[in-house]
Parts: structure tokens; sequence; C-alpha cells
């Protein structure tokens, strides 16, 4: 059965986000003086089968975001997988 | 009245995606042969004041991406606006 799962990594609270602040940084040298704090962060689609049910997939899903997709010492995750 | 935009920039479909084939690659290389396909984007997180309403917030984020976040040329974007 295939599946599309749609995952966000953001950097953790208090972490240091140098994307973040750039973008911030442009965007207020554009005229956006009201943008008071930019978080930068990543958005992976990925398209997996071989699974046999949703629950399999969602298991799979966290261990590659704890493998390789997050860096748990700066980085959050979550993601939902839906039906492709 | 502050606002949070969540905005989501993703590769159009055909763009040569090559951080989305490295960590395809690397998922595989990990074991995970039953993924077909991984997509990169980008997560953002904007916090903004100074708009009067969430239309207003939504049309400020808009131009956001189109002059800056997002390249239009190779990336498509969207986004929510939530109070903050």
């Amino acid at each position: 059965m295939p599946y599309l799962a749609r995952i966000y990594v953001t950097p953790k609270p208090g972490v240091n986000d140098p994307q973040g602040s750039a973008i911030l940084g442009g965007l207020k040298s554009l005229g956006y003086g009201g943008v008071e704090r930019v978080r930068a962060g990543k958005y992976l689609e990925v398209n997996l089968d071989g699974v046999s049910s949703a629950e399999e997939a969602t298991e799979r899903v966290r261990e590659m975001c704890e493998r390789l997709l997050a860096n748990p010492v700066i980085e959050d995750f979550r993601f939902e997988v839906v039906k492709a």
C-alpha cells in the first residue's frame, strides 16, 4: 500500500537559527517592519510503499526522522501519514 | 494584532531536487528500500504584527513569499495565517 508522509522539521525553541535570522533581516530590509520573528525549518514529502498499514508506515517514518531526517539535538519533528 | 504564518515552500513538479535525491539515497542506504520518492522543501514560521486583520496579514505574507521567500521559477508556496 503506498503512503505519503508530510514531515516538518523545526529548530528546537532556544536553538540558534541563522537561516531564520537571515530571512528576518531580508524581510526588514524589504520594508516589512511588522515581522517580529522568523523560524526556518524543513518540509519533506516522502512516498513509501511496501508497508501493510498506516500504523506500520507511521512507525517507519518516525524511525527515519530519528535516524536521518532530523537532528534530535537541535531539531524537533512532526509528521502526518496519508494514503497516496 | 499579532499573527503567525506557517509557510510551505516546495520544488515545482518536474524541477530537479538535489536535496530530495540525496535524502532518498541516504534512506535507501540505511535500508529503507520501500521509499520511492523524496521531495525537500522549506517550512517557515513568520510572526508578524502591525496588521489590522487576518486578510491584511494574508496579503502581506503572500507578497513576502512572492518577493523573497519562494523562487517563483522553481518553487511553489502555500501558507496559513492564524492568530498568534
